[in-house]
């Protein structure tokens, strides 16, 4: 498969793009403070303390505690977009596509599940531009989506009444493992991005889905 | 339809039963506080701010900030349980009853989804026998919904590989409503709950789930 199975799995993978190493373990600290506490109730104190820096050593890198979420939402969604367009523009059939498209995105999300309730969960947090952004990117990744299940319509694989609607049911089953997977849970990753490719092909009226 | 319709539309039903007034009044401001800025980040002084009583009047009512949130939470999930027993239990094929099932709970997530994401995202913040109740509640919802997909297996109505997988799908589905309905978006509360009862039929295998 492509590398965003490669790339679905850790919980630190999307952070090895930012550099110096000191602005990435502050992004960390922050991932896991505002998933601990939420984000208003995380000081850039805490976060620094987290990280086992000062704060002044933390203004260096970031001027305020928004700036942090906007990073982090913003190279969180870029991963998702990136795992989904990855598969969206796969060879294959759209029955193919859709399949990989949802188990890459659930791997990521039950692999990265700190990071991706923070991304989805904090996004009104932000302030009016960088959440204008954020919704850009968003308004992306339901495209790519989308995109596969019009393919599928196209070529007859697919038999899906509500185009638009189907796309945000299939986003948002695949999101919401961020909230409940659990990795001392009885399913791996892999056997519940399995599982939703399934459930996912009988929403979209693929009739031998559950016998693939 | 059953009961579960009729109370699954507006943001302040289930605190109908919570007494004294004043009681109530704190419950809905805990709520509202708790959705803005997070259980962390929220005061017992926030609260009764907000409900236009002094921090004192507070505490004849609630002895810690915990106490606000377990309420909350156990109102919120006796009420998810009432709705889907209510549907489980209605007279009516499995198909039919899940349809119900699904559809209520939709409509009442999009409806109130201020409390929904209290009780579904501050569940961490519970101490250990507060969680365990809540715990015990959220078993009792996933019985309901897996008692009627066993019931459609077993009449031959649905075709699910995945008992087990599949309920959690559909509750899922289901709970992330709180997180992306939006009152000013293109789809009523009942629009969702009819799209969403029509993909987990297919989900189950209701071949002719789309064309109902």
């Amino acid at each position: 498969m492509s590398t965003a199975q490669e790339t679905a799995d850790g919980e630190a993978q999307p952070w090895g793009e930012v550099t110096p190493d000191a602005a990435r373990r502050l992004l960390l600290a922050a991932v896991e403070a505002f998933a601990e506490r939420g984000y208003h109730a995380t000081t850039t104190r805490d976060i620094a303390g987290r990280a086992g820096m000062s704060p002044a050593a933390l203004y260096i890198h970031y001027k305020t505690k928004e700036e942090l979420l906007h990073r982090i939402s913003r190279i969180g969604h870029e991963k998702a977009l990136d795992i989904l367009r990855t598969a969206a523009r796969a060879e294959g059939s759209a029955t193919e596509r859709l399949a990989d498209a949802v188990s890459s995105f659930v791997r990521w999300h039950a692999g990265g599940r700190t990071t991706a309730k923070v991304v989805q969960y904090e996004l009104d947090s932000l302030g009016p531009e960088a959440r204008a952004e954020i919704l850009g990117l968003r308004r992306q990744v339901n495209a790519e989506v989308r995109g596969i299940i019009e393919d599928g319509v196209r070529s007859g694989e697919f038999d899906v009444v509500d185009v638009q609607g189907t796309t945000l049911a299939v986003l948002s089953l695949c999101i919401d493992v961020a909230r409940w997977f659990n990795v001392n849970g009885p399913r791996t990753p892999e056997e519940v991005g399995a599982l939703y490719a399934d459930l996912t092909l009988r929403m979209v009226g693929v009739a031998d889905a559950g016998q693939r």
